[in-house]
């Protein structure tokens, strides 16, 4: 039996659709989900960082301590892809990232988890 | 057989092992290999940060226009996760993400590739 150590950080990758076009063109709503995430797990903000792109949709970027969550929004599809890079607490971590479809308005999230650091 | 949509975007996962502390504990190093991978992507910044985090180890996010680029290092590990979201070209982003190992050094270099956006 390999003995393996513990994986460097979990990342979950959420792809979202059905979300209302306003809300996913809006940055305030999107900094705000964001933000809201991110005090779910607890965690404390390095950097954020919230663009709109011409003529539609969001990139938002926040620096948390040795994890990160990301999000860009395709309004015109009502779809967003959200990645949350985390070391911290798995269980917190998991709460945010699926408070996340809700709050969007999403009618699907589709929700992958894969284990990161080089695998034996 | 199912019509499918092309995938919103590419994201490509980098886990990196056995590369030197210094280089991955060195805010200018890593921040200079986060703008050479979006140079060789011909793509623009629209932001970035890099953290030095206690003791040790990098936290870089770079937000591209519909895209990303992170990192995380943990020096004292000689480990690095690196995260490239893009919806541009494939090609360009494969060349850079495929640069990257080299540029810090590393031992091994773990690439994996994931196709985002809801799935039929």
């Amino acid at each position: 039996m390999t003995h393996r150590r513990p994986p460097l950080g979990r990342h979950f990758l959420l792809d979202i659709a059905g979300a209302p076009f306003d809300l996913l063109d809006d940055p305030i709503e999107i900094e705000e989900a964001l933000v809201a995430t991110v005090k779910t797990m607890r965690a404390k903000i390095l950097g954020i960082h919230v663009h709109r792109l011409a003529p539609q949709g969001i990139s938002g970027v926040v620096v948390i301590s040795e994890s990160h969550l990301t999000i860009h929004t395709w309004p015109e599809l009502g779809e967003a892809a959200v990645d949350l890079f985390t070391c911290g607490d798995e269980a917190a971590a998991k709460e945010a990232v699926t408070a996340l479809g809700p709050r969007l308005r999403a009618g699907r999230t589709d929700i992958r988890e894969v284990l990161r650091g080089v695998r034996d």
